[in-house]
């Protein structure tokens, strides 16, 4: 029996199947495009295999109210087609098993605090800047949902002083995913983020919007460990930026682990979403057999 | 047998004793003077009862992780005399109980969660606005505590455009704290918030804080109910401004309850602290008879 894993983007799904130690046995990238084409390409990659259980990591905004008549849907997205579409019931109709529904970054923060760079802390906070921002928490092993899950990315910022551009998000034009995600960067100096010099100004810029938002995430969840991933984050210069940025900000008011500790790289690099959705899988896995 | 309960304020302590029903038999009010002399009051109070376990809500920073060399002490407190005091263990050493150690907004959260406003909620977030600004959560019937308690007070605003006030947060200058504190209202008005009329145009101003920090940790952690208590929320004209403000800050992005059973007052009025108390200290024993 194997484990499976969709770590569902706007952009690629990676589905993985695993046995029960975790080790990935099989892996494929499927580009997404309309929900019926991609979970087609989904299905007869995973009928392969005998499936224990699954989880999926899912681009957002999802419905993850169990009380909900639209539980396991894709809710609000702009992405054509997605919007309204019930993800989960269309994966549970093909497998009766078990599946472990949440957002991407919430695979990714529980992959990230189970294997990752969190795995010796009690709790942790996984950020990805890219083309979107958004964040996810694991607190005392469990992930941090209520009403509904995180939207991080979507906190106000204060617009740095030498900074002209308006935001980018559609909703909220400066929150913090309008001013410092990829298409903000690329707004704000018609380049794309990987093409420009590390003495880019705008990269000062960008610590200062990513610190405000750390420095709000740690007074609210105080987490010990801030992992941030996504295509931005490749920018490692940008790491001492941040830290620098938020040591400012915090002006040493709350304690906070040592910041080299504290704002970290993920430890999985990519696979921490993919990772975090087979673990997600696993422990249902775990519940169904006590 | 009693349960116990301290609210410990940076002005009062308020000592409360109850059956286990949770009905308080007796009540005192004790000014915080020097640690030696409040605590000599405390115990005084509490020596006329036969104790299974207490609950305490202090005021902060406090230490509450239980690896610290300093758990249970209250730490960088400006409060003359009290800064590295260690509370918890002072009251242990009198008496043999188990005792919960807290804030004193999440006691108060833990309150409203289990009896007041969000007693048929499965998560709340309670907010005093008063000479400070703090707040506590409860998720899935547990505070929301990890590297340390939150410090929700001090989330970064953005400065509403007619206001030429600096702040008032000795660290932060401008943060939620600086900004829409009693003393801030005071500092910019140069009135006590109680004394300002309805119509003064600081309401509108101190809504547009508050209602960027309650969008904040609506996005970072989606509690079923947000509680507003402490001094300046008397102002109750203050509610509809603050539920206004926020539906424009947040432009219908994440879903959220109807904003009048969303952003309300606490049930049990300036009970909540006190309350929660004593329900900590009832869990104490629950744990302790299984």
């Amino acid at each position: 029996m194997y484990l499976g894993a969709i770590e569902a983007g706007g952009t690629k799904f990676v589905c993985a199947v695993s046995n029960e130690q975790l080790e990935i046995v099989d892996q494929v990238c499927i580009p997404t495009t309309t929900p019926q084409e991609t979970l087609r390409k989904v299905f007869s990659f995973f009928n392969q295999y005998e499936l224990r259980s699954m989880g999926i990591g899912s681009f957002g905004p999802i419905d993850i109210n169990i009380q909900s008549a639209t539980y396991g849907f894709i809710t609000s997205t702009p992405k054509p087609g997605w919007r309204n579409f019930d993800f989960l019931g269309t994966i549970k109709k093909h497998y009766q098993v078990p599946v472990a529904w949440t957002t991407d970054v919430n695979a990714a923060a529980y992959g990230e605090y189970k294997k990752g760079s969190a795995r010796d802390d009690a709790s942790c906070l996984y950020l990805t800047v890219g083309t979107g921002i958004g964040g996810g928490a694991v607190i005392d092993g469990k992930l941090l949902e209520a009403f509904g899950h995180p939207e991080m990315g979507h906190v106000l910022v204060r617009t740095h002083e030498e900074d002209t551009f308006q935001g980018s998000c559609p909703y909220h034009g400066n929150c913090l995913e309008g001013m410092a995600s990829g298409p903000a960067i690329e707004g704000r100096t018609g380049r794309k983020a990987q093409s420009l010099k590390k003495e880019d100004s705008v990269w000062e810029m960008e610590a200062y919007y990513l610190a405000q938002a750390l420095n709000n995430y740690t007074l609210i969840l105080r987490p010990d460990k801030i992992i941030l991933g996504g295509g931005v984050m490749n920018q490692i210069h940008l790491f001492p930026l941040i830290r620098t940025a938020f040591e400012e900000l915090n002006n040493a008011y709350v304690p906070v682990p040592v910041l080299e500790q504290y704002i970290v790289a993920p430890g999985l690099g990519d696979h921490a979403g993919i990772t975090g959705c087979l673990l997600l899988a696993s422990t249902l896995e775990v519940e169904k057999e006590s």
